[in-house]
Order: structure tokens, then C-alpha cells, then sequence
């Protein structure tokens, strides 16, 4: 592959993002919790040759949820379960270094890795929490603070990679003549001691075909874009406006180098979530037929539950937004900087915040298919984006109209792969297999035994 | 099915549980690691119309483990991996309580639970750490005392199985007339607050076609013998003398009504290591061969992995085992009690020891299928066992052989099921599905919306 190329990562989950996707005449019940169904979503995804099929996550759920989450399988036995009805795709799912123990992750992703042929990639969070609900599931009285838990996360990602590496490539020799099964000196204990974590090792798996899962990762506040200049090899980003995302996308690359890293090293996909139809008045005509299905105090109790508790009561639906004392701690930094911004920018009422939230801003991304690529083109091309998540509003036809029109289109402008060229999702995207971090130095055991 | 049944669980390790099984010369390269191999395992199992597929876990390995466990998959990622691969065996695994979050460990296994249909069953266990490894690789300076295991355990079931209960199964309405997903009245918060543990809920994934996960455990001590009687649906047994099983069997089972249990809520299975063969010159003869495989080093280092830590080098291989000073804490105490009298009763030199833990201390099971046969029908219906977790010294060939040979004999007997009677692992165990605990004396919310 000579010429750069787009990468895409499509986000399953039940019947689409947008909250009232389950209302729709077409939409299948029990989406979320049906495995058929989100079979047949990767098999979509796998023959529009996207890189990755994502699975998001969350750790707590209650009456103001998004529906699609509050019955849904764990992602990385989700990821097992999909491993078998596809053979290329590259399979990420979302998993938090604030409620999990770095061994048992390590192994739950090198295990789907194992699986997969080399196809697993690992979405790292830190997991923000501004209602405290998620803290209230793991037996803790206050959730981490935002900083606090990324100097974790720094810790946690250098205990996963390391585990990772607990077996050089060749150690398991199995020796059926000497009765030798592996290779002493190509097992590495990790005996990692930090502030937070001491963690033995090593693993009790080894290295996959891809050497390790992929790292990907979303945090855009100054402690994430650090920990993803030194870690992530693939970045989700979710700046709607394109000069932002440039600005977005210079930074980060800009810290690369710093950490011994190339451009090409990591990958940032900016969030999409087009309406797609042969027409403009058909594609604006199924928008109005999801912002019609949409219960207003849903709507409400969807943005309390996304940006930190607000009681919503107090307002009305035409009560400008700018009027809401929206909390500022704990919660997702990007997202309540963008909505301030957006807020000052637009001034809407709660009523139109809700929908501006909801992917209805980039009016552009409601539209044909050559209009729809052309955005993508102009993204891709003009530094924005490697590439793109692709967040259908609606599911299974979004992605379906995604991989049947725009991708034919960008696959004729010479701008996206008409094959797969490997089979790990570190093949799909250009990343080359990590060396063993203890393999360097060491003398081979066959000369330490022969010699 | 009128008559009592055998029931069956097969144990699926690499090449199998004799430490040299991977020496013999059919044996199977990188066996612990193949999913297809585990796939081929899985359908065998299946076409032996086994109850359970059954995967073991540990959390730490280190230069003397069974060459099997070194480069292993994670079990839930795995039996979601073989869900795919067979319709019918149930899939349990082994987690910990003492190393996971209780609602991490009850979303993996409900997830299973729901990727295989209702065929998913978890292993409880709260880890033994004779040598304290396993909380080296968990941020913990020392492991956790041995009756202290057991009281977080008893919370962590409590935890697990309330979550599983989060949502009544009718309680996804999903009307798209009215905009309602969920009756709220149906979502239940456990807002538990033990000692331990403090874990709101709900979980963000409701029941599956059987209700829950089946509650499998193998505690033996004191401690577990209560949890047992409270809370399991399968135990496993290790005793490998008839009276003691009985005596076992006796025991376990007439704890159940002081928890308003009836002994059929409760299947108790006792491990076996059979060498199948036409005649008993050819089974004495593999058992020979995997015996003289053996390396003596590694069969002293595999024991103090088992057993705690002991210094081997200050003893030869022909030290009586009565000399040895085996560590009695923080073990796994039925294992220690049983050694303790084995020595007692048996004068074994180490080299002696190291053999009969290896399973080679039934004589009765190293022989004909007709033989096999009968000692399992005598368990049976004497009393000691309701079932076999059957431990193949050799995979593949040892369940291949027990498939073809043993359980024919088993179902002219008419003490085996000749094909599965239902789809979940319920069904095949007899265990009936269990209610939801908040669904009892709610008001249906038709009633409340149309009133």
C-alpha cells in the first residue's frame, strides 16, 4: 500500500446512536442482546472492509440510560462470540483501567487476541463517572478524580504491555525428546512496583500472530492526549467542527515525537454519524422521522445522564441553555467544553442542545452519498483525519447504505482499500508487530544449552 | 426422564492432566493455545451428550506449572468462543472471587450465558495461594486468609446472583407506540451493603433463557461445605477413595435442608482419571509410558506448585514424604488433608507421592470400558457420586475413548442419557429455572399505566 489510505472502525450497538433508533418501524427488537444480529452487523462491517468493529462500553445503567446499553453483552466475550463469524476484521472493544485489575485485562484482551488470529485491539478509558453511579457498582464511596485516574492509567497501560511480553515469540519450544517445554530464559517476570500497582508476572498467556492487541484510545483533555502520544496507536475523536479537528489533529501528532513516535504510528478517527439516502429530502425526511420519534423528557434525561447530574426539572424544554449550571467535575472534559462552547456559539434552548448533542450538528453529514464523501475526502485529505468511526444513528440500514454507496466511492477516488492485504488489524493498519521489550539482549537458549 | 441419571462434566486442558502428557508422541503441539483443538474438544464432549464443557483457571504461573496452564485462554473469552462451535453442552468456567469485582465476574458469565443460550455455568472459587503469587500479580502484599476468603465469598455470590436478577424477564416492553423500552417497575436496584461489598446496580444485562448461570463449586473444607450446601448447584469432588466420597457425599448433601434444599437441587460430581483401553495389558501399558515420561525434577516442583512451598532440594527422590514438612497454610485444605492421611496411611517415598497425586492412586480406573464402567456405576448408585468430572490424563485420545467406548455401556445400562433432553444447562442438570427474587409481589405495569 503506497498510497495513504482511510481507516474506518464501525460502532455497534443494538439498533444505532441515536435514542430513538428502537422506534422505528424497521428496527429489531432486543438488538442489543441478540448475537445473530450483531454477527450479521460485523459480516456487514467485514465486507465494507472496515478496519475494526468497536464495541463501546459502560459500567452502570439506570432509568435514564440510552436504551441500547441497558441489555447488552459484556465486550470482550462479545468479541470471542464475533471472532468466529468473521476472518479479517479487527475486533476493539472499550474496557476501563478504573474498575479492572491490570492482569485480569491483559488477559481478557490477549485471550480474544489468541482467538482472533491477531484481530483484537483494546479500547482504553478511564472510564469518567460525574453521577458517581459507576463508583456505587465497585464497593467505592467517591469516583476517582480526573487527574488522579489518568496517573493510574499511565501506570495500569505499562502493566498490560508489559504482561504482554511475559513470553518471547519462540519459548514455548516443547522439546518432546528432553521433556524441556519452554525456554527459562525466554519467560520475563514483570515485577513491576509503581504507585499504584505491583504486579508480578508473567502472564499466563502468550504473545498473539499480531504481537500485541492494538491500543486505542478517546481521552482529549491534556492528561489524555498525553497518555495517547506515548500509548495509542489509534485515537477516537469527536470534534464535529472541522477546524477544531485540525487543530485537534496537529496537537496530538505534535507530541509524538517526543515519545520517539511517527505520524504514522497512530491513527486519529474523527466520530461521524451520517444520514445516508439516494436523496437530500429523503436523507433530511428520516432525520425528521427520528427527531419526531424522540420523547422530549427522554431527550432531557439522556443529556443529564451524558453530562453530570442535572435536575432538569427545574427547567422547561425552551429554557435557554446557557441558563443550566452545568457541573464541570468528573465528567468528560471534551464533551462539557464542547457543549460550552456550542452553547455560547449558538445559544439554543435545552430542546435544540438535546439534538445538537444527539449528531444532528454537522448538517452536512444529513445527505447523498457523494456528498457524504466528499466531507470525508476534504477531512481525510486536508489533515483532520486518518480516518473515521463510524457512529450509525441508525442500525443495521445505516451501515448497510454506508458500505453499499459511500464506500464504492471512496474505494473509485483511490482513497480506501478495495481488499484486505493482511490478516491481523495490525496489518489493516500499518502498524508493525511489536518486538518483545525483554527480547533484545538475551542469548539464545540453544546456546546456552549446546554451548 | 424418570430415573436417575449420570451426570457428566468434562475437564478440557491442553493434551490433559498428566504433567507428560504432551511427551507422548501423539500428542498435539501448542494444544493449550489452539482454539480449533479446544473446538474439537468442546464437540466431542458434545457428542458424548456430556452435561459440561469445563474450563479451570489459575492467576499465576511460574517456572514449575503444568505445562498446560503456561500459555492458556482466558475462560470466559473461550467458552464464548465455543458457544459458537456447539448447540447443546453446557460451558462452565472457573473465576475467583478474591480477584474480580463481583459485577465484572456477573456480567462475563451472563454474557457467556446469553452468547450460548442458556448453557453457561460458573466455577466458584476463592483461590488458594499456598505461595502467595497469585496476589503478586495483584497489587496485594499477602493473600487472603483462608476462612476470610470464604466470608467475601459468601457476599460476592450474594452480589452475583442479585445482579442477575436486575431485570425481570418480561420487563424489555419495548412499545414503540408509546416511546416506553423498559417497565421501570421491572428494573430492580440490589443496593447491597455487606461487609465486603457495596454494589448498587442494576446490571447492564438481563437473564437469559435460563434464568441464570448454574452456581458450580469444589470447596471441600468446612467453610465450603457451607457455602455448598447454601449456594451450589454442581460440586466437584476430588476424593478418591469410595467411603471417604460416600462419607463426602453423605455429608454435603444432608446439609441442604437446614438452606430449604432439597438433595437433588444439588449434583455432586467426583473426579476422575481414567486410562481407557481394549485389555488391561494395554492400559497398564499406557499408563507406564506417561509414567516413565515423567521427569522426576519436574514431578518434585510441579508438588510444591501444588502443595505450598517447599525446598525439594534438601530431599532426594527417595525421602519418605512422612520426613517432609509440608506448609498447612493458606493451602487448599482438602487437598492437604488428603495427602496428609495418603502419607500416613501409605509410607510414600516422594517419588511414590508424586504419583499417586498424579492420579495414578485408583488402580480400578487404569483398565477395560467395562471395567471403568462398573466402578462408575458403583459410585453412582451406592451413593458416592451423582456424576463424574471425567480429568483425561490424555487429551484428545482419553475422551475420544470414553466417548466411544465407556459411555455406550453406561447407556445400555440405561444410567446415561442416550440424547440431550432440553437446549439449556439447566435442562440437562434437572435444576429448574430460577425465579427473579424482586418479581414476587409486584404489580404488573400494565395494570399501573392502564389503571
Amino acid at each position: 500500500m503506497t498510497k495513504r489510505q482511510i481507516h474506518l472502525s464501525a460502532y455497534l450497538v443494538g439498533t444505532g446512536i441515536h435514542v430513538a433508533s428502537w422506534r422505528l418501524p424497521a428496527a429489531p427488537k432486543n438488538a442489543s442482546i441478540d448475537l445473530e444480529y450483531y454477527k450479521r452487523l460485523a459480516q456487514t462491517a467485514e465486507r465494507g472492509k472496515f478496519d475494526i468493529a468497536f464495541i463501546a462500553d459502560s459500567l452502570a445503567v439506570n432509568e435514564d440510560s440510552h436504551p441500547n446499553i441497558l441489555n447488552r453483552f459484556e465486550p470482550t466475550t462479545l468479541l470471542a462470540a464475533l471472532a468466529g463469524a468473521t476472518s479479517k476484521i479487527g475486533l476493539v472493544a472499550t474496557a476501563s483501567t478504573t474498575y479492572h485489575e491490570p492482569y485480569n485485562l491483559a488477559r481478557l484482551f490477549a485471550s480474544v487476541d489468541h482467538i482472533s488470529g491477531g484481530r483484537a485491539g483494546w479500547n482504553m478509558v478511564t472510564t469518567g463517572d460525574a453521577t458517581g453511579e459507576t463508583g456505587r457498582n465497585f464497593s467505592r464511596e467517591a469516583h476517582v478524580e480526573h487527574d488522579h485516574r489518568y496517573e493510574r492509567a499511565e501506570e495500569f497501560i505499562d502493566v498490560v504491555q508489559g504482561l504482554w511480553d511475559s513470553w518471547e515469540d519462540d519459548a514455548f519450544v516443547q522439546d518432546k525428546e528432553t521433556g524441556v517445554f519452554f525456554d527459562p530464559t525466554k519467560m520475563h517476570r514483570l515485577d513491576y512496583k509503581g504507585k499504584y500497582y505491583s504486579v508480578q508476572g508473567p502472564l499466563n498467556i502468550g504473545r498473539s500472530k499480531q504481537g500485541q492487541p492494538v491500543i486505542v484510545q478517546a481521552g482529549a483533555s491534556e492528561p489524555g492526549q498525553r497518555l495517547a502520544a506515548r500509548t495509542a496507536e489509534v485515537v477516537f475523536s469527536h470534534v464535529k467542527d472541522f477546524a477544531r479537528a485540525k487543530a485537534f489533529y496537529q496537537s496530538l501528532k505534535s507530541r509524538l515525537p517526543a515519545y520517539g513516535r511517527t505520524p504514522d504510528e497512530l491513527h486519529i478517527l474523527q466520530g461521524i454519524s451520517p444520514i445516508i439516502a439516494d436523496t437530500q429530502e429523503e436523507a433530511d425526511a428520516i432525520h425528521r422521522q427520528l427527531q419526531d420519534l424522540l420523547l422530549p423528557e427522554q431527550g432531557l434525561r439522556f443529556l443529564s445522564g451524558y453530562l453530570g447530574k442535572v435536575d432538569f426539572r427545574k427547567y422547561t424544554l425552551d429554557t435557554p441553555a446557557a441558563e443550566v449550571d452545568f457541573p464541570k467535575d468528573n465528567g468528560i472534559q471534551s464533551h462539557f467544553e464542547w457543549m460550552t462552547e456550542l452553547i455560547r456559539k449558538k445559544n439554543p434552548t435545552l430542546r435544540e442542545l438535546y439534538t445538537l448533542l444527539e449528531g444532528g450538528a454537522n448538517r452536512e453529514l444529513i445527505g447523498t452519498p457523494v456528498q457524504i464523501a466528499n466531507v470525508l475526502e476534504k477531512w481525510f485529505t486536508e489533515g483532520a483525519a486518518d480516518g473515521f468511526m463510524f457512529i450509525a444513528p441508525i442500525l443495521p440500514q445505516g451501515l448497510e447504505a454506508f458500505v453499499d454507496k459511500v464506500i464504492p466511492i471512496l474505494q473509485d477516488r483511490g482513497l480506501y482499500r478495495k481488499d484486505y492485504e493482511g490478516d491481523t488489524l495490525r496489518d489493516h493498519l500499518g502498524l508493525r508487530k511489536p518486538e518483545n521489550r525483554f527480547a533484545r539482549q538475551s542469548l539464545p537458549w540453544t546456546q546456552l544449552t549446546q554451548g
